[in-house]
């Protein structure tokens, strides 16, 4: 069994993290740190997971803890190692973004499966990728690995409230969200760091621009991401190009029905589809935020780092409707 | 033309009544008072109105002012007044529950214009009534005035989020209440206190219990209560005595087609429905919550006072979908 | 491994099943009957499916095959069984309402595990609750069982869209349906024969009325009934009592925080919650009208019958959000 | 008055006319013709209007009527103006795309008034624009009026559930609908058609690449348009040409704070916000596609047509929420 940790279990990524665990056949949870919310029942937080579990958020204990999750926010995993000296043997996954630019350098692997899963394997500390930038990352991988992104990158990505985190604020209102949309960011988002870093890991020429348009759409969970540039490939040399580089990585399935956002929702995948109009070649990537885009993608890299089969517990009923 | 003013300007009434009292085509509005937003144009707090008003929050002025909407809140209209000494001449329609209960022995009528039409023409100071009470006293009142309430009432009406107000809480917060429906305050609900007392205004022997099960529903606007209690009269009587009742009452419409709740979102409408099982009356009534649930009845009260055509300003267009 | 096949395999039922299934760790799927979709991809109908499954719409094929869900649609299972003689080793888990009334006279069990646990395991014909019947039977069953039931009950319960079905109509039009709500059928909705049936094999003298609001939510999973009626018991005793009744029952959870709907969505699990209001016992039960209302609670019974670990397979990861 | 009649008066395009004029103070309905629904209440269909009108759906009679609005749907109106010769007299809007291409050819004008204010006053035949092609009009009039227009455009729009008209299908089930995103048309919506005209209108040179993603929002109402291309201009200049351009255009406004969708829900307004970076302009339009977007913008045209004053009963309460 994996004896694992949680820091800042309070949060959207903690709770989701839960959601998972307490169903990983290979998992025990040793503890569940807060702060805020120390000596209460996890369930008092976390309501749905009522019925499911027993524990109480606690104090951290590294002594019998192979692995830590920190799910405390940006900026905080920072200040959290600085404080906090963890014994050698403790593997970290850092769900916020503090590690992700430059992770080598700081010790980190970034911790997309589908671009270093090899690395994955032999990491301790991993720097979990943003939302977003998973989403547009698999749908562009394939590309930028045959050295195929030539112009402009052009990405309009809508997703869920749970994005914005758990804090209430006048755009996270129901009143004001329900029925609504809004761009945010625009061209400015703080993912396009990581996407960008990444895109240049696998094509270091690429010197074009990646416009990205962020949006807020009014539903709980999901991305879904719109993505065209122009490409030589024909339609199916780039179904097959895709189709080869994601071969040995089962939880993106390349697809030719055009799919909708919810098809994954509440589970660890992406679907990827493509079209292609003159020379653009289109491609939908739609996963779920909190899980490929967060808790869920952070237990398939615990997975690869502990040598255990990549899909375990993380076989998830999608949601459906 | 009416001059009007609003105190407590930056809420949910206030915008809602600024959204009619725009278009209304006997008002001019004089100031709309705000502490927190004082010197704020008005469309940066309702944004909605950007391009319909160039009107900033101000200072309330009551020298070329006929009539004040007190919009400030639950508890705060008392405080006001007895910090404010208004003029005489002016009329005070207050959206708060402050003075609802016992409304007369205060020098208020209670504004349910389908219960105290010829009060209200001639009434200085009007207690706006609460969402759920008109909603559902509207489905009670041609009842008590036959005096055939008899037994128990049961009451089970869901709200939109905009009934609980603006500010951010857990419980507004999208991401928990998309998708999302719970029960609240059952029999315990603070607006129990004017439906008894009006019930008990038109029928003053009534002694059975009124329950009351409130629902926080998954929308922004809209109430939706269905009423069941033991009564003598057949389907037929019961529908004739309910169009008589409401026959000089241009907001409530009797239909013996079932309605849902958005037949009247964006209406200062009431739709009421009956069926009959065995001895027991349903009575399913629909109302807006922020119009004929607040502002919009506030609006159709000022008509009242000054004498105009009671629909005068009212005639909105549904939202329809 | 339990071999299941599974009759009617397009619609709503049969596609939870399979999301459930399709990860069940003692389940091995022989066929997916669909006469509409044979030779299909299943996930060309459960489009959610795809990457999980590469199964196709077959035809029945009962050699192999140790239990059969008839998903086919309320009135289609007679049709069905009267058609096809299937043969005697194969257990059948009906989920149309064809054979709830009267279940045993028909040689089936109504499979309602926290009512016949003993008979479900034993049983080899099991008609699966409704939806609404589950969530409210779960709320009034310790009652029923300690011969409390003395006076009417008032339920209103509120279902989202799945409920429904799949077919395309007026009244499943997102247009229509976004952000509204009706009543439905009140007072005579076809479950409230089970749901006396239940009540009476339970405590036979009780001969009040069950009177029931439903109401169509603007939610797409989840029932949530409020339930009251007169008891003698005081809040803490009515706890106890409840405790007790679903001591050896896993799905259920007691609990003294107010629950909302979407605590339990995406699960097998139904909470319930008490208040007492003078003598009124307020109940709160809220469950997954596609899971413990339909194909979770097959999939329980499943497990009772084969004599496997009743939670087996139905650790789900609940929504969340 | 205006003597009002509409073709095809049961569908979504009808309805939203109706909601209009029936306060609209210059407009008497003399006839709303449905094959369907003959002989039928308006408000059997259009269900939010009871109480509004005791019109019944009629025959076309033209002998009293000033101008006729054709609702009957795509590629129907040709059909109608083919077999139904209308007297001389008649001025017509028509809301389908039937005479939008190549309008004047036909003897129709092009009916966005921001574009063609001066002809439409004097048209007898408007072809009124589509609900994407008038948001995105609007976001680049001013740049191709300009001559400003050099380099591909770029736009991402989301659009309301209404969009899709009234039809029952798969994807307009609520249980699909719901939570969910989807892209459709890339690059091939039946609207470029339009835009690309009216761009050339403006700036004849122009033969660079209009990109456009549509996608189906979750939500009923509303358009959300968000498009970028090369400029020239700075941010300040941009906002000067635009407010310039819009000067005599009551129904546009120019706003420096980002707008969310939900602020001209309800009414016939256009919001356009802009942002520079780097030589990007990136311009947010949002409009309701049912008003401003179909039958506002229509009604619009109308009071062109008679001289009335533009916003002639179109001071529309928002929705706000």
């Amino acid at each position: 069994m994996i004896k694992v940790g949680i820091i800042g279990g309070a949060g959207y990524t903690a709770g989701e993290l839960l959601r998972i665990l307490l169903w990983h056949p290979e998992v025990e949870i040793t503890f569940v740190q807060s702060i805020s919310h120390a000596g209460q029942p996890i369930s008092k937080v976390h309501k749905d997971l009522l019925g499911d579990t027993d524990l109480d958020f606690g104090q951290a204990d590294y002594t019998c803890t192979d692995v830590v999750f920190i799910c405390s926010g940006h900026g905080k995993t920072k200040l959290f190692l600085k404080q906090n000296k963890l014994p050698e043997h403790i593997k970290i996954i850092d769900l916020s973004m503090d590690y992700r630019p430059q992770a080598n350098d700081k010790g980190f692997i970034y911790g997309l499966p589908e671009l270093n899963k090899e690395q994955i394997k032999d990491a301790n500390y991993i720097a979990n990728p943003g939302c977003f930038a998973t989403c547009i990352e698999l749908g562009i991988l394939p590309l930028a690995a045959a050295n195929q992104l030539k112009e402009d990158i052009h990405v309009n990505a809508i997703t869920g409230s749970t994005g914005a985190g758990q804090n209430p604020s006048t755009t996270s209102h129901f009143s004001w969200k329900n029925n609504n949309v809004v761009v945010y960011k625009a061209f400015t988002h703080q993912h396009l760091k990581e996407i960008t870093e990444t895109v240049l890991q696998l094509q270091p020429n690429y010197s074009k621009q990646l416009n990205f348009i962020p949006v807020r759409g009014n539903f709980s969970r999901g991305i879904m991401a719109s993505i065209y540039t122009d490409c030589d490939w024909e339609i199916e040399e780039a179904y097959q190009k895709y189709q080869e580089y994601y071969l040995t990585h089962p939880f993106v399935t390349i697809t030719k029905d055009l799919p909708d956002m919810k098809q994954v929702v509440n589970t660890n995948k992406c679907f990827l589809y493509l079209e292609k109009h003159d020379r653009k070649l289109l491609i939908i990537s739609v996963i779920d935020n909190l899980l490929k885009g967060a808790s869920g993608q952070a237990v398939q890299n615990m997975n690869l780092q502990f040598g255990i089969p990549e899909k375990t517990g993380l076989g998830l009923k999608p949601i459906g409707f």
